[in-house]
């Protein structure tokens, strides 16, 4: 299975960040990395000094289908060479040492990266090799360091997962889906007479059945039946089906009792 | 390289969401959801139904030292016995249909897992398998789904990459970092008094060799150089490196200028 869900051929998304990577050494890696950008909306991929040069066919085995991310990509032989055209460049560095320098967070650089997209201005995110990370000139090429807080006891990334986080903030940046939604596809969610149109048929059907005999509780009983009905939204749909449950226990106690009567 | 900074063996961190990945196909996807966990603080690992069986070696060396989470892990037959014992359950979805489900993004399912382990209730999170995902019976156990906002037309992720993102999320939910700041080492940011020290010692010597000369022009170009010296934070260390390369270059100037007068 490829991670595309059309037809339609990878393209850029806007002005996105160039993602760089610095003397990468498993082409798998790279391909894994096309992946997590496409993920994420980014489509420029820049290859500092391949260890095992490129292109690599082993790239677009582990691609998932983000081959053009891969065929666009472009090499350089240095981190100068890299950046030379781009207005400012980030470099994600799980451990800054000895650098006097601005450190931003995943979500501080995402920001920073489309307000700096915003302005038409090209930015790029430099990703150190597997095992080494990024040396300290790769990183006095750069504006700011983005340091994702991560469990300071594990907080070595495998290449594309680096990429993946600064990619899904990226796009996560310029989202606004709310935090929390009610999926009701066809349906919509009931309203408060609806609810009580239910609770009433319930109400009805629990008092002929004896279930509320008890005066004294009933009030008490029935309010804890509608804090629970009231718990979470309640949909259109449900409530009809609702209804039929109701109606169909009642029913087959009325028969039930019938056939007692008669048997 | 292990992507373990200490000695010290992982354990869980206070009260975490059990990761449950079910009916999973690789066994190598299995150690790098052990890796991702581990990076976000997450420890609980449980499987359903594992394609080829458990435990398995490819596994182990995927992990990249996330070994324990590996042992801890458990096996289950189904869902409904790998989530019996915990209070909530969420299931990732990247496309969920025909479900009325409330859906949370990442983010919200890490703000409402860090609720409900802060009310010491146990959650769960159901990862489905790599090809198909959560079946509609699975979904069915979940309290509310969890998708992703991520590039539509590219929404697949590898397994390691779902769980990635997601105990990114439930790490950064509890994290304070500030969104920028400036990395000092040994230093500290310079007040604007040993700024204002250091752009008299450079308008005298600019003034000296004659730089300054245009008096119309003089208090906007050194209003220029004021701005580009405040422009960002500046240190003490490297205002005193900034007096060295004025004092250097001043001297250099003098130097030469004698010489060209003895030439």
């Amino acid at each position: 299975m490829t991670g595309r869900d059309s037809g339609a051929p990878l393209a850029p998304i806007g002005n996105s960040p160039v993602v760089i990577l610095v003397r990468p050494q498993l082409a798998e890696n790279v391909g894994s990395v096309a992946r997590a950008m496409a993920n994420g909306g980014l489509f420029h991929l820049r290859l500092v000094a391949p260890r095992d040069g490129w292109p690599q066919e082993r790239a677009w085995r582990s691609a998932s289908g983000a081959d053009r991310i891969l065929e666009e990509a472009t090499v350089h032989p240095d981190v100068d060479d890299a950046v030379a055209d781009l207005h400012h460049v980030f470099a994600t560095c799980p451990r800054p040492r000895h650098v006097v320098k601005p450190v931003l967070t995943a979500r501080g650089g995402a920001a920073e990266l489309r307000a700096i997209c915003g302005r038409d201005l090209r930015a790029g995110i430099l990703f150190g090799p597997e095992r080494a990370g990024l040396d300290t000139e790769d990183m006095a090429r750069a504006d700011a360091l983005i340091r994702y807080p991560l469990n300071p006891g594990f907080s070595s990334l495998n290449l594309a997962q680096a990429v993946m986080v600064m990619g899904y903030e990226w796009w996560v940046a310029a989202d606004d889906t709310p935090p929390r939604t009610l999926m009701t596809n066809e349906t919509h969610v009931a309203t408060k007479g609806e609810l009580e149109n239910f609770m009433g048929h319930l109400i009805r059907e629990l008092d002929a059945c004896g279930f509320l005999r008890n005066l004294p509780k009933r009030p008490g009983m029935v309010r804890n039946l509608r804090h629970f009905f009231q718990r979470g939204e309640v949909t259109e749909q449900e409530l009809r089906t609702l209804h039929g449950v109701v109606t169909e226990l009642a029913l087959g106690r009325r028969l039930r009792g019938r056939d007692e009567r008669q048997g």
